[in-house]
């Protein structure tokens, strides 16, 4: 099997089961009791947060230990937002963060703050200049990712930190996709970590809260980790956790460099090999593990089992393959096609035959989940004809119909002639006009229609 | 070393750390993926859900696995809180519920809520009529602990839950110091456990929430454990967590009439072996493995450096101990000594041999402190003569001086005297009425003193 979704989850690196093995021995114990045991845990937990500060380049009592990265994000936005109330209750987010930065904006929102979104370019990348301009008298914080984690896009934070310091504003990074590549530039003020993305156990996250940032923990009161994170400490699977993060940052340098070229020949080649594929994100400022790109008329998650099927562990934004029926946040904010989206996350160690098999394999499952769903071949070129409108009804028709009911008819449609999608699949308001930016073909705009919408696409070529 | 506080952790039973190794290999990935290895990590997640709820006596999906005890008696008191919000703002607890549990109820007041605090009689105990008491038209939750984590002292849940269950109101059980021992009788609403209570690793609790019991999630919104415990699952850990619950179980019946002889035996023996001690909790109602006893003139912190140098690994409720430098809530409630306080709470499997090395040795530890400290001799009986008052000035002297002070003058106070302690420490208005019980003087009360407070006795024998 070959894993390429280490961007969700990293495989338990061998130096953290090492790690974790050790400690359950010497760790299991009340860090807080007076006892030789107790005694013993608190030198591990001691040690393992000088470790930890030093590869975030903080001061170890800046350091806290939580029970995940969302709990990290949880307790750092909120108790952030509650120490600086006076200040205002404004709260400055880009569009595509994790889910528990936007999450705990919602419920900010919902308890009387005011929220900004800044939002991307079409490779997924902020504008410091828009964050800039977002800043406001009342701003309690300003969060942003350092990379995304969907599109392994890099974000220009230390720039963003810069207009914020310059403002008195505290910025918190979302570092969970790139601290296991090395520590985050820029005068942030909090950070947030994820131990299971870079080779660390579950049920380890990490919260760094710099001295002299005003932060007023949020919850029932406990006395554990300065206060800040509730609960009996995990001290096993934190002294891994550390372990790991020390493990992949020695190897770091290295490793970049090869998953960087991987990841790039996948970026390379997919479009070459496979008709109607958008790579998205930056080419060049990016984590080198990520790599993602969207096939048109494909269901995400036929071509997910498919993939398995094969041999390959990848994730997707489509909106086919969540619970909710909506595409990735991420996607929607990029402006880019989301159906039959794939994203690569290779993990360090990921050999470069699995990686070329990949590439041997895709062509023929993408042809495949196309086939079954009936997808157009592809776009031929149609003289130019008298101007009308064909209507195209996809109404109850999920993502990716709507697109392959548009193919279908648009090579019968003359030049200056218009094509009228109806669909109730929120799919389409995002991948219609997608599919016209990648065909080159105008898209007119999007009307309410007696059931869900109507997208109207012109032909210009 | 002979570990002796398992009621703050238990070492990771062996059981524990076979399936946390084996889960590691296959319990990684995010469970909510489609991918073989996410399948595998969700099959090993529901299968520990469904062995959970058996151990519980509820069903699967009622049980939420939390990254810590304290996190699910968070989760679920606000969550109850909340989702009874329209019934009402009133919370019932014992005053000898777990920090966690009274640090929610602090929360919930900050918030605007009421709370009624149960008393508890000299064992410990609260008395289900007292719940039918505190029961108002706007109770939303009551809490109770099946057993207290200090004393050991067994709480009458079936009785409180039947009493809650006829006005309408949930009870919340914290079965913390139980769970290990057997499932919880009674009509209960919702349930908290902790693994590292049992034998389980850290970062697992469990949170139980029964069908119809009205719960709002507090905090971001999350879509792991059924959008009640926020962040990735700890699956391995949760794995082992089961599986050491089942194995403890396996053992329990036979262990706890092991391990209650072993506490019966301390409880009857200490008292005999060493002078002016107090031995607190219900003596029948109690689980197994834990027994908690006072000394008179002794300093906890002392005593517990003395016994870990012997090899002995137990905990204290003395203020000495705390950090907070005010004595245990559980003994101020229960109106029991706090000073030379020594909790010993076994581990299962715990070898007849340690105990009875541990009451060899006792004494002599006990002594040797008192001496440093020129505790009084044994108290020797004294004519009577004119009454009189004699003055103790222990401003400044922290526990168990004060005590001290007071019973080296007393000797020499006629029947009918009095004396009057000056104190400035929060652990002198316990433990002077205590000493008083012990005693069999009259304690005629406090008074506010120029600093501090005087707090008098009567000599009446």
């Amino acid at each position: 099997m070959s894993y390429f979704d280490a961007a969700s989850a990293a495989p338990l690196h061998p130096v953290a089961r090492q790690a974790l093995l050790a400690s359950l021995d010497d760790g299991w114990a009340d860090p807080a009791r007076l006892y030789r045991e107790g005694r013993k845990a608190r030198m591990l937990l001691d040690a393992a947060r000088e470790a930890a500060a030093e590869a975030v380049g903080c001061r170890a009592d800046e350091v806290v230990f939580t029970s995940s990265g969302t709990r990290a994000v949880h307790t750092g936005v909120g108790g952030a937002l509650a120490g600086r109330r006076r200040v205002g209750r404004h709260l400055i987010v880009s569009s595509v963060e994790h889910s528990s930065v936007l999450h705990s904006a919602e419920v900010f929102e919902s308890d009387g703050g005011t929220v900004t979104q800044v939002a991307v370019d079409r490779a997924g990348a902020v504008d410091p200049a828009a964050y800039e301009a977002a800043l406001r008298e009342d701003t309690a914080l300003a969060v942003l990712q350092s990379a995304n984690h969907e599109v392994g896009t890099v974000q220009p934070v230390a720039e963003v930190a810069g207009v914020c310091r310059a403002a008195g504003v505290p910025l918190l990074v979302d570092a969970a996709q790139s601290l296991g590549w090395g520590p985050v530039e820029g005068d942030w003020s909090l950070l947030t970590g994820s131990a299971h993305k870079w080779g660390g156990p579950s049920g380890v996250g990490l919260l760094v809260v710099r001295k002299g940032v005003r932060f007023a923990v949020q919850g029932p009161a406990d006395e554990r980790e300065s206060g800040r994170a509730a609960g009996f400490e995990n001290i096993p699977a934190i002294v891994a956790a550390v372990a790991s993060l020390r493990a992949v940052r020695a190897e770091a340098a290295q490793e970049a460099v090869r998953l960087r070229e991987l990841t790039a020949r996948i970026r390379t080649r997919v479009p070459q090999l496979v008709p109607d594929v958008e790579v998205v994100g930056d080419p060049e400022r990016r984590v080198p593990g990520i790599v993602t790109f969207s096939c048109l008329y494909v269901d995400g998650e036929a071509l997910l089992h498919e993939l398995d099927r094969e041999g390959f562990a990848v994730s997707s934004g489509s909106s086919c393959t969540s619970s909710t029926l909506t595409p990735s946040h991420v996607l929607k904010a990029m402006g880019v096609l989301s159906e039959g989206n794939v994203r690569v996350s290779l993990p360090p160690g990921t050999a470069e035959a699995d990686v070329e098999r990949f590439l041997e394999v895709l062509p023929g499952t993408v042809a495949g989940v196309r086939e079954k769903l009936g997808a157009p071949a592809p776009a031929k070129a149609v003289p130019a004809e008298e101007a009308g409108e064909v209507v195209v009804d996809s109404l109850g028709r999920r993502c990716p119909i709507p697109v392959i009911e548009l193919a279908k008819v648009f090579g019968g449609v003359p030049v200056g002639g218009t094509v009228r999608v109806l669909s109730d699949d929120e799919a389409a308001r995002l991948d219609i006009p997608a599919w016209c930016e990648m065909r080159g073909q105008e898209y007119v705009g999007e009307e309410p229609a007696e059931r869900g919408s109507a997208y109207v696409v012109r032909k210009v070529s």
